[in-house]
């Protein structure tokens, strides 16, 4: 049986390991480790560090696959271990969530009959993020032998090292270096310069004392080595540590090699279970934020906290011009690129549970703002155009061209039309500053950022004398199936939403603080004539509503499209394809993902529920959920209008995404969107939780019968309230004085005083 | 059905391709290619060219392996081509000995169901030694799809690659360069600067005319890489070239980048299929001159000719500075050092099929002379001490130590003691003169070497005056079971033949050349009063006969240690270890390899038939086999005194040595000693070749009841002899008037005239 704190694999089948290497990522913020299996050369090893990018002749500027400091190689006399040559008598992995540790287990009879235990337990600091060690417990169980063990830091490490013709290699091997005992590899990224070291050395710790006998180093061209002699007895067990650590030029003006010979050395001193200990408390302070107890159903439990562990793994407080990729620190694909993922699903995990990352996060867009600047530039807009793909100065890296299938170049087009990811942005910003209150970010960076994306917006705007109305066209809504569509709703309502916005914001800086808004207004190149066209232009800006006034249409013309609704699901309850027809799918209303749901759900206060409940049932009749982000939208919406059956269908799709692959890709990274549309389906879902016009936070829970209790706590200014669903009640603990509403009903609940309202 | 010129495998077992790859070595002399199995990643490459060596941290100086440039990856899409993950349908590697092409043919259903079938042929060029290449046909069976290919030079290679200590790098990456298209890549030797550049490209030679529609290259660190897209049909066959070419600085003055570049350049011009005629038609006239017939006994007559084909693969007469090591260009086994298997059991085989190539051989000993002045030096002798292992220079290269099975350092007493090398050397150029009369070869070289030896066994002479005679005391004889051993025969009897021949030599001169000796002594510092010296102390080198006066103790002594014959064979009629009832194993009379027999093989004309019979019962009984050098003695040794049952097991253990891996470790390399054997133990044995007091040929064949036929052809002085041994009779035809002796029996042949001679 499992714990509810672990996901454990407990058969080895190696067509599987690039997914469980994603799965098994252990990442802190600073950098991820994807997990690679042990004493195993089939996978694709990834060590990424946050905002080390590099493009050399890649297509665009990506996340560097950094040289691989994690091998470690054992032999016995010159016989490798080597699992997939090996008989597996067991084998276990298990990443212990509760404490941020991934173990393992193995017991190995190689091709001479040899019998070999391991286990391996290994760790990313997440007390110091440049640290990162494992444990080896090595036993030979059936004989006595000599045994080697080879440290290793690989340097010759690729980018897309499995696609033959985009493998690319981002950086140069600088230094290799021999610690007397320890090794080290300096890198050199090809652009950007910007260096990485990586050291890392092994002790035997063991009751008796030290087992090695002879140490070689050796520099194998951009390889770091060295191997330790020691002769192991039969059904004995022997310890070895390895340790590392991890420092780039990002992180600090000092050399980074002696930064890493004296750190490599602190970390010996301080010693391996003195950290592991540190790490873990870490992991238990923080768990006791971000948390979700679901009682009654071990599946949701567990499934919910994978995402939460690899989410809270992928982003931290100690560096703001970095965020979170759409793959987070998990793997290459999307190429290590931030996209509206953060903002709109993964932001509202850490704005309520941990607001120091929320702002980090947010203050990355406010450090790449000079290239959202330069893209408007380029595209002959006013302001600051944030790119669809963001890499580490806010330039648009969308690759211009893919390929299909025959080799035939296809033409991307999200980075010139995905326009929404601006107000997605500002919108975000907002988010943040309602639940945080954080007045020194919205006064220095947050409106700064809401007005340059306002201008950006009416130079994008587009006047039809005709109808005499401002137009956005050509653009890709949320749904990607649709591209160069005029008026999709999504993008010209959040588009307004940001102009509204920032005209609020204008006129409070008028009133709190007009030194400000002269600052802003001088640096911007705004002025009280642009705020007036502003203002005009809003009134003017198309917004299809369409058919009975209800059912919105997603872009014009949408409507007119052959309609072919979903009518088969496969086995796991989701949409087969219906057939086209020989239609193109552009041709269809079928879409990839919610879009005008997606706009009801971010301004839930802005549509009745009527409105919500005919825009769920036609959409959701034609979202083939093609993105990982779809699943939890529609689990959170199906919520509000009562479709609980598919919320829950929804709700675990999402969960699993990852752990069951469903998409097929796990293999590329963590869905990381999906790891926060999890934590919004829970807590925006089944926990209820919205904020109204007056900024009062609501709890409207539902959930399923066989869940015994829902429990999570969000920060909500500066307090952190506790809401706990169960069978019959809702209990609401706050640690200070606060005002909730409660299916509707407004209560005042003093500080560490339970609330309880019960179920209706 | 294998024809006898073909080395066929037809079952596909990873765990055997280490063997495999000494097998199906292609060479030329210049350099040897492991046979690496084509689309698999298990076993260990290896690139040897002749005479480059270096020591860096290794023990001891030794032969590098150097980038491979034979890498060629093919991927579906982005599934790589390999056989260790596919299901093998089909499966066929065949060397054509005749051609000295390996042909290789694979059907693969890969992990996506795809089947893929693959057939290649390859070549190391014996027209021109640079030149390389393989061709490639590959047809998607039952898919179409891209296709890429990747050609890759791989500088990451390492010497000792599977063990984890020894492990050690020989070169740095000097340049990879892009060739557009082409890929190159030079190295540089750490120790002597030893430059080498591989350069190759690929040409898709269809049909319907070029398949690559894009080409990529990349450096990857110490790869050089071009990657290539195409688009594959279902069913059809795509023909792709790999062109290769290799030079190093030892070869030429000239930048070796533009040497490799022209002639990469002509060798595409003048195209795959022309080189290829031209490598078989040099096979052929090799064939034409080496080959031996064995008709009635398939399983004789191909292992035979494998011999032949790799002895022959091993050497060539372009470089004199070159010898051919103990395990030849096949492998790493012996760290590519030269030994007295050299002179001693291959020699013959070119002395008397391609004395060109006997005499480049002879060179490399005259060439590192001065290294061998240098070990007589250091070690307190005068003239020149040959190296037991030898490299580059003539330098010992013997390890000094080595390491038990826990790891405890065991000393290495070869390098020290093992003097009998010098006599060897010696003995062979007298060998080599006496076929050839190769006049101009013993004035200017040969001559030297005698005397120079000759000098050095009078200074490593020791008076014992209780005795009255010269002693060489604390050596090893060719048995290595007995170290530290006074008065070994075979030594002290070939120092005794080396001062002799030396003598015979100065008499000669003094009457044909006085000049040349005035010369020889000035150089060597040698006087009439050295000559005086030497004559005495020749009568007085003492050789230890015993017992009967027919028996001879191998060593002072050996007659006294524990006497326990070999009772038990295994099934393979090999010796199986006696009871050594605790002693160890110097103490007993058990020896590792023939060294009486073989000081009477080597002069046989000094030891009558009946001493022979004598000395091979006594020691055939005691001899465990435990080098690949025995048998074939055994075998030529059992047929001159008449155990002919016993001559056809050890000439059938001695051609299977490395197809049937009979010593357990083909993997390391060709046991090339081995091959030398096959030839003598087939000519000096079956064929009865031996060469008399009146230096002239005898035949005295004997051939196994179902041989048909046995015949062979002989270089001798100038002409060539054809001897064909028929059931009933002996032939004998010569291109040149010769007189030979059959059964005991002088005749004088005529040029081309076929002599026919009753069989007794």
């Amino acid at each position: 049986m499992q714990s509810l704190w672990e996901i454990k694999l407990e058969k080895y089948d190696n067509s599987q390991n690039r997914k469980y290497e994603t799965i098994y990522t252990l990442a802190n913020g600073y950098r991820g480790f994807r997990g690679v299996q042990d004493f195993s050369k089939k996978g694709e090893c990834g060590n990424f560090i946050a905002g080390v990018f590099d493009k050399n002749d890649a297509q665009v500027t990506e996340i560097v696959n950094c040289q691989n400091p994690l091998v470690l190689n054992i032999y016995f006399d010159n016989e490798q271990l080597d699992i997939d040559n090996s008989e597996v008598l067991e084998f276990e992995r298990n990443l212990n969530m509760k404490e941020g540790i991934l173990y393992s287990k193995y017991l190995l009879k190689l091709q001479s009959r040899r019998i070999v235990k391991v286990e391996v337990e290994k760790f990313v600091s997440r007390n110091n993020v440049h640290r990162w060690a494992a444990k080896y417990k090595i036993t030979p169980v059936n004989f006595s032998s000599k045994m080697f063990i080879e440290n290793i830091i690989d340097g010759t490490v690729t980018n897309s090292s499995l696609d033959p013709f985009l493998k690319t290699k981002h950086f140069d091997v600088e230094d290799v270096l021999d610690l007397k005992p320890g090794i080290a590899l300096k890198s050199i990224t090809i652009d950007k310069k910007i260096r990485v070291i990586e050291a890392t050395t092994l002790f035997s710790e063991n009751p008796s004392g030290n087992i090695f006998i002879r140490r070689k180093f050796g520099r194998f061209g951009e390889v770091a080595r060295e191997v330790y002699e020691s002769f192991v007895k039969e059904g004995k067990e022997y310890i070895v540590v390895k340790y590392g650590v991890t420092y780039t030029s990002r992180d600090t003006k000092e050399s980074i090699i002696s930064k890493a010979k004296d750190e490599l050395f602190n970390f010996i001193r301080e010693g391996y279970e003195s950290e592991k200990d540190k790490h873990i408390e870490y992991w238990n302070n923080l768990w006791d934020k971000i948390d979700i107890e679901i009682k009654g159903d071990d599946a949701a439990q567990r499934g919910l906290r994978f995402n939460l562990f690899q989410l809270s793994s992928s982003a931290y407080d100690g560096d703001d011009k970095v965020s979170i990729a759409a793959k987070a620190l998990h793997g290459e694909g999307y190429k290590g690129h931030v996209f509206w993922d953060t903002e709109i699903f993964m932001l509202p995990f850490f704005i309520y549970t941990n607001p120091k990352v929320a702002r980090a996060l947010l203050m990355y867009r406010y450090n790449t703002l000079d290239g959202a600047r330069k893209n408007a530039e380029l595209n002959g807009y006013k302001g600051a155009q944030f790119p669809w793909e963001s890499a580490d100065d806010g330039i648009e890296v969308t690759p211009k061209w893919g390929f299909d299938y025959d080799g035939n170049p296809v033409r991307i087009w999200t980075g010139d039309e995905e326009f929404h990811i601006n107000a997605d942005i500002a919108f975000a910003i907002w988010e943040y500053y309602r639940a945080t209150m954080d007045k020194d970010f919205l006064d220095n960076y947050g409106i700064e950022i809401i007005l340059d994306t306002a201008k950006f917006w009416n130079s994008r705007l587009e006047y039809n004398k005709e109808k005499n109305r401002y137009e956005i066209n050509k653009v890709i809504g949320p749904d990607e199936f649709h591209e160069h569509v005029n008026n999709n709703v999504y993008t010209n309502y959040l588009a307004r939403w940001n102009m509204i916005k920032a005209l609020q914001l204008v006129e409070m800086l008028k009133i709190e603080n007009p030194v400000l808004l002269n600052k802003l207004c001088n640096k911007l190149g705004l002025s009280n004539a642009d705020f007036e066209e502003w203002e005009k232009k809003i009134e003017l800006i198309y917004i299809p509503m369409a058919k009975d006034g209800k059912l919105i249409e997603q872009f014009e013309g949408y409507f007119n499209l052959l309609d072919i609704p979903i009518t088969e699901y496969d086995e796991n309850g989701m949409p087969k394809w219906p057939d086209l027809k020989g239609y193109k799918l552009h041709d269809t209303q079928l879409i990839k993902q919610p879009d005008v749901v997606m706009l009801m759900l971010l301004l839930g206060d802005e549509f009745d529920l009527e409105s919500k409940k005919i825009n769920y049932e036609y959409y959701e009749k034609r979202t083939m959920h093609k993105s990982s982000l779809s699943p939890s939208m529609y689990s959170i919406m199906g919520l509000v209008v009562g479709d609980t059956h598919n919320s829950y269908k929804y709700f675990m799709k999402t969960i699993y995404t990852d752990l069951e692959d469903n998409q097929g890709n796990a293999a590329l990274g963590l869905h990381a969107a999906s790891t926060g549309g999890s934590w919004q389906s829970a807590v925006f879902g089944f926990g209820g939780l919205s904020i109204d016009h007056d900024e009062i936070p609501n709890i409207n829970p539902w959930t399923p019968e066989n869940w015994e209790e829902l429990s999570y706590k969000i920060n909500w200014r500066g307090s952190i309230i506790k809401v706990t669903v169960k069978q019959d009640k809702v209990e609401i603990f706050s640690d200070m004085d606060n005002e909730v509403k409660v299916y509707g009903n407004k209560y005042s609940i003093k500080q560490n005083q339970l609330l309880e309202v019960s179920r209706i």
